[in-house]
């Protein structure tokens, strides 16, 4: 199989390709990235057309789909991967990977779209997340070379953008929730609290975040918002707190700002007693 | 010992006191919460004034410290807690904390701070956390009492602003986080994932939190921002994904585009090779 782009994670996608045993052929815009893989056994190509003709199917991972485009989209790489399947597990929006597969299906190319949840370190490994999403028969046909990559792989369905879809929430879950502890420790910092003081008692709020995540799924699915014991009036003036002690500082607090925001417009609709989860209906009305 | 306030979290207190065996007087602005309380052995007070005379240790906890104010700072009630603690464990911020230590010195009162990290329903169990600020030999004298809360009380320090630093800092973590939540459920929806189908994979990425939180902290507290796997210019990119996915349905990205804002400006400084923590120097330069 082929590997296109060896940035970090292409390099750790088609090292892990090689631990499994398989025959590795790769291709990288910019020369020199795959010396260490090819002393590991890799087959480095000319051209990301000599690379995706070496193979039935070829993994594409960089920066996002403009770079993809860039190297899949040019007369002579489609023509190769006529007949062929390219899994792409570069990460975009879900948009991009309809257009992709809209794409694909004009030029005869097998299409199917993944996102890899987890960091560089984790492939190859029992703790590495994939997901993917694609036509199910094509998926099973390139199953075992994917599961090559250790870990899970989970098939979301046949609409392509799914995968996509997964990958920009969880990512949207994992990047705010980095920004509001960037935040807390500037803030903690302005109050003469270090990080390492604070980290202990952060890491515990993260850990009540996974049974409140599954808690309230079902109520957000049903549109219901108990507010019973943690009404988004109460949400609201916690984020006030925090908007005034991080501005006594001086520190820039336009997330919170944001999301306070929002508490604000619920609970102006008249939805102050429901739990603060209400702000989705505000984001996207049913 | 005293409880002024009997919103759900003082009621919880209040029950857990006299679990605990312990002799509690209650108050409340609003008469009529203190119904249970009474028939479970606790003394009602007429007035704010009667309660706090009542005992040598009072604890507030109300919305904030302007409805804590307007109880404890009238004449009647601030000369009958001359010469007894008051432990405030109403939510603010820490200015409001020392501008409340500050009144307390001035008439002659002994003065706590703390907060309460978990839900109404933690009190009273071993899974609540407290955090307690202010003068060591005055938490020594009362913490036999408060500790009669159960869950894990932690004295951060004679400096009375201290407790609502932790709590201002850990909610900014919360609630930002939440508010993640939030949004990748309506993106999600958009495309046409449920939130019970989303879940699952919110809580794996919720558990990878607390490592990266504790990995991270002695980095920040020393100003280096290692970015290696993982620069600020591919959490730009994912943020972005996250915007374009976001509004592409119409859907509100404010709390993402301040996000980006930030990791946008750390990049525009130079410092596009570091982790994304790199914009706590930005929120608060040294």
């Amino acid at each position: 199989m082929t590997v296109l782009g060896l940035g970090p994670m292409g390099r750790a996608l088609a090292g892990a390709f090689l631990d499994a045993g398989l025959r590795v052929t790769v291709w990288n815009r910019t020369p020199g990235r795959d010396a260490e893989l090819v002393a590991r056994g890799a087959a480095s190509a000319a051209t990301p057309e000599e690379a995706v003709a070496a193979s039935g199917l070829s993994v594409l991972c960089v920066v996002n789909y403009d770079a993809g485009d860039a190297i899949v989209r040019r007369e002579a790489v489609t023509a190769a991967l006529k007949g062929r399947t390219l899994a792409n597990l570069t990460a975009d929006t879900p948009g991009r990977a309809r257009d992709a597969a809209a794409w694909a299906a004009e030029h005869g190319i097998g299409y199917l779209d993944g996102a890899i949840m987890t960091p560089t370190t984790t492939i190859g490994t029992p703790a590495g997340v994939f997901l993917h999403s694609g036509p199910e028969e094509l998926y099973r046909e390139h199953q075992a070379v994917l599961e090559a990559l250790g870990g899970t792989h989970t098939h979301l369905g046949a609409d392509i953008g799914r995968a996509a879809s997964y990958d920009v929430a969880l990512l949207d879950v994992f990047w705010t929730a980095m920004a509001g502890y960037a935040h807390a420790l500037a803030v903690a910092r302005a109050e003469g609290v270090t990080a390492q003081e604070l980290a202990p008692f952060a890491q515990g709020i993260a850990a009540i975040l996974p049974p409140i995540f599954e808690e309230s799924a079902r109520e957000v699915d049903e549109g219901t918002y108990s507010g019973e014991g943690n009404p988004i009036t109460s949400a609201a003036s916690s984020m006030a707190h925090i908007v005034h002690a991080s501005e006594e500082h001086g520190i820039d607090a336009s997330v919170m700002r944001a999301a306070e925001g929002l508490a604000r417009r619920a609970i102006g609709l008249g939805h102050g007693g429901d739990g603060f989860l209400r702000i989705t209906e505000l984001l996207n009305p049913r």
